[in-house]
């Protein structure tokens, strides 16, 4: 079996929650997609050896590494797939990016605003030599939210007056739900705001296109000690049990109203304590001559309202986006046999390979992803002081 | 036949779209509810003699005034209601309360706080002497509504954390659709902040039994100017064709976030331009150990999750609120017969005739629409400033 | 107060939970529509005096009688509103007619085929001389299934193809839910079948315009004894606990499927064992251009998809139908202020008013009784013998 | 790196949609499930060779045949995973089961109940060698149908009175979709009540635990010729464009009522006609104590209704199951995160594997299949002759 396709060799950095979902993109595309060149999964990449091992025999990664260093110093590896948390992002990538790999990058693009600056930087460079960078804002690549975009950008919402974007969960209200990364201001640069916030930011600007120009926010903590647990890195973990709870350092939810450059009013949560809610991340966008409306938890359907119907037979339609027109969907099954979340992951390995070999950039950007790292500065800024804060767009 | 309850006389001012709620409320009341009082649809007032005469044949009021003062005169009036445009009701309420009138005041109380204040002031001095007072939160006495208070009073919902409270319509949608005294800031006080987002203030500070302490606001017209209609009063109405606009003079849209005393956090959003909803009145509670959440367009529903049940079978229940238990629902049909809009002000009447008999005061009180009034008047002062405002409360 | 309109003067038999509903809509219709005549709630007619008593004082009924042949003989009764229980409507129904009354109708028309086809003759013959019959299947006067009906006369379905209609309540569930007349052969004719079925067989017939014409059905009686009740007429109310259990003589379920005379397909299901239930009355008919859906438990929503749509776009609409150019809607509240379930009593009662004026027949007619009559005569008999039975239709 | 593990080599027979979710499900188990065996996709066997390798490559099967005795007789096979038409089933499935190999055939298990029985019959005889077989109902692994069977047999249900199951789709609705496989009785056997309505008796069967006892049913075919496509196979292809059409042999509906074996009323809809359902899989069961719903168009959520709640917050209860409790969930993501259609296959492959492992029979067996293939039967004699019909359960 021969395949005349240039070889695209990954390495992957990072192998939990999302270093599973990577890897099932990895091998998932080619299957489905025919896609320009050919993924390899040459090397996956852990500090734990053991464990990486164990991701590698499962997924099919070729081979193991225990310092992302030595990925960077393969000459057999196209592209870094970078799947740590935020604080470790900045470095690794622009490292890559200098040594002439493609960057794949988890969001949030960093933790901080500087960070990130360097990072758009450094990728605004290596794009001048033909090097790709990408930031991992995934749920653009759910079937139903690429076609919102779609129907924004031809015109179908007229000017556009509210965003309205949640991102609800509630896997934190319960006070005993033990310490993790996640609730480390250090390794997670925020909370509520950075982990989820991002997410709707992102999607705000992706389906409208406008940037988001002013904020006024308010974060809170609600359980500010926790018990500290054996392994602080299992999400949803149970406690140790003696009784030691340590501090939370970030936000349990964060708030805010804004200003969009067009004009437009935004209204946006993400919380961790909406108790019912499981991964709400909901958008809903208002213009003169439609509206939009998505919820995850329905994921394969997007909602569209025509204010050009006659009022009579005007409603909010339901449409099931699984129709071989739809984005992505053709690869798939027939109609109303939905997709999953991986799917997303998926999609997001297709067009970063088919960005990489038609030589062009992949979107979004690392320029995107600062945008949306401003927007969560401007709003941490503003719940500070009290006042609004405009993000530079 | 003979009733040997006393007479409860009242005198309606004002006919239009809420005197024809009033109306039929005063008139259902009695016959689906034993009241203790019997409510005597005695005279209704409105400066248009021949409107008025024809609402009192409609709906069966026994004489007509034109001049409210006329109403405050006659000794065979016992309850001023008050459905005129909000910039009359200080001086009505206030007249009618110090002529021993009880008085049922539309919402919202008023346009300024000055003046709210004034009428709360006037509420206290003649609760002295056992005369009533009551403001037209009506949306209160929606079954669901009052079941979410009662749910959240007994304690289902644990710590509240979140409330997320939207007034939706788009009635405005279209920048041609003509001028009308909504829209006029002298006669209505402000546009979608004190119309639809009054009742979401309300309905939130009664659903949670906890006030807004601070807030921090954005308001917005997105259409500044409209076609000067033939007939400004007519809702909806068309132009009048020959061009001239007139400005608008209130907000389209109004959002803000908000710190309640209880220390939850809230998110607002009140908007005329909600492409789509109709009447989307919704309101969300997150608590430590449970949820609620209603919407007026599905008005018979109230949606709870219980955070103490097995995971496993936890789930948003949709109640449907027509069990004989539920508030206000015995007097009417068996379950799954759905009541709609009009109902809560029959309940409203009930409340209130029923307050009066028993001599205690009705809830909500002029305090309690002072309280939304004064939020009001922060969301507008931050808007303005775009700095956190606080309530006072 | 003078109005030049001729008096339409009532006379009602009946006065439980139909007649409060009927009386609610006869003192609402003037208020809100603009009839071409004036209905008078002239005399209320039940044998217990002082029951009747309280209802005409509830509701504004100028007159008690306690014989029904008694309102036949007032020369001051224009039409006769029959709300008792199906064995008695043929009786009262004809001589009615006979007498010169219009009739209003509670469904079933009968308990039988055979009494039903003598009130259609009865009804026919009487419409020789402008003499109106109406019967009572209110749910067609929600807007909602209105809408629905002029939809599939406008064309927008196509060719039908598929019709599934249910009516499911749970009341029955407890099988210690007492014995009420409801559940008793004699009175009530049959169970579910005729009682919620024959709604749904209307609904289906109205909808789509077409009759059914054979059947395959279905009828089971889970608990067939349940406790006496010390007041057999009160629905859900509680045992008198002595123990004594009675037998139930009707079915509590019926489920047929079904030819139509346009080649379409049905599929019906009556049940008041359906847990959870309360009073979903649904209705999906699919055509070869579109499809509609309806369930009263949501009743101010028509779902409505057009497959002429791309199918990108296409989705079911969920048409909140209270814009004012729905049927009956114009006369009440602003779109999004929805309607409850008396709504459609007051609908029939403009409609019949209407056509009184007009000198035209009303709809439904005894013949459209009638033909529901036979469909589930011809469930009962397909139920009892296990093969397909034609109505005649 | 090594496995310990035996391993467990896979022949799959046919490729086209159902062999592309076969395979995937192949890859994805051992990768996100702790499985006894290890899966080795050993063959794929198609008679076109381009086409299968072309999907060997795609999925790593390690080699090609094209014919499927050629599998039975390598011994470096364990399973044979048959992908074909029904038409083929029973000949391959019994030759490999003789042959000693495991078996997993797709729905349905033949085209007649005699080649099914035939193939039970070899499957018992096989499972006295130790040798397993199992027929892909594959939905049944969806996990909120498997949770739905959970609560049904932990007794959350109480006595079962109601079964009402849909499987709507609407592919077919155009009268000019093509013909393909699927409409011809030579090959599919039946029409939607073959592929489809097998899907919702084996739900019903499964979630219910009780077994169709007799049936009435009624079968249609709304449009008897469809053009010719160039390529028959092709679901929802488009025409040749000639003008030639050919006769469609089998039902595009057949929707039937049934009585179980446990007392429980049942209704069934099978139809490619339902205009704007896509994939409608739905469900509903009621018992004395509880209800559940389901429907695939939202297949990561059961509802639920628990009778034993007090009325004032009773309420069907959305459950989204995908907390780590659920069934299969805890080897996928985050609450919240959902699945999608061919997420059942692997799924079906878990517990094919660890039956095998466990020297047990795998559920659904070949005497399900059966099962299944005798109420089609008898609802396809009922269709005929009119009358109700046993299915000797």
């Amino acid at each position: 079996m021969t395949d005349a396709r240039t070889d695209l060799r990954i390495g992957m950095v990072g192998y939990a929650f999302m270093g599973a979902a990577h890897s099932q993109a990895w091998r998932t595309a080619p299957a489905f997609f025919d896609l320009p060149m050919h993924p390899r999964m040459t090397a996956v990449c852990g500090r734990d050896k053991e464990a990486a091992t164990k991701v590698a025999e499962r997924f099919g990664w070729e081979s193991v590494e225990t310092d992302w260093r030595a990925l960077l110093e393969r000459d057999d590896i196209d592209v870094i797939d970078i799947c740590t948390p935020g604080d470790t992002h900045a470095e690794i990538a622009i490292a890559a990016l200098r040594a002439g790999k493609h960057v794949l990058c988890e969001k949030p693009l960093a933790n901080t605003v500087a960070e990130a600056e360097a990072m758009a930087e450094a990728a605004a460079e290596a794009a001048q030599h033909g090097v790709r960078a990408m930031v991992g804002f995934t749920y653009r690549r759910t079937p139903a939210v690429a076609m919102a975009r779609k129907l924004a950008a031809d015109g179908w919402l007229g000017t556009i007056r509210h965003v309205r974007a949640q991102y609800l969960q509630d896997w934190l209200n319960d006070e005993n739900t033990p310490l993790s990364w996640r609730l480390d201001k250090e390794k997670a640069g925020s909370g509520a705001l950075g982990d989820i916030g991002a997410h709707i930011v992102d999607m705000a600007q992706f389906v409208t296109g406008s940037r988001i120009a002013s904020v006024s926010g308010l974060m809170e903590t609600f359980v500010t000690t926790r018990p500290v647990a054996g392994d602080h890195a299992t999400l949803g973990g149970s406690s140790s049990g003696d009784g030691e709870r340590g501090p939370v350092t970030v936000d349990d939810a964060a708030v805010f109203t804004s200003r969009f450059d067009d004009g437009s009013v935004g209204v946006f949560e993400a919380t961790r304590f909406a108790t019912g809610r499981k991964n709400a991340l909901r958008i809903e966008v208002n213009g003169s001559t439609g509206s939009l409306a998505f919820d995850f938890e329905d994921m394969n359907v997007l909602q569209y309202f025509d204010a050009n119907e006659d009022p009579a037979t005007a409603g909010f339609r339901r449409i099931i986006v699984t129709e071989a027109t739809h984005p992505y969907v053709a690869a798939w099954w027939p109609p109303g046999h939905g997709l999953g979340y991986e799917h997303g992951f998926t999609h997001q390995v297709v067009d970063l390979v088919t960005a990489i070999a038609d030589g062009t950039d992949p979107s979004p950007s690392f320029a995107d992803g600062l945008a949306v790292q401003r927007v969560l500065a401007a709003v941490e800024a503003s719940s500070a002081d009290g006042t609004t804060h405009t993000t530079g767009a």
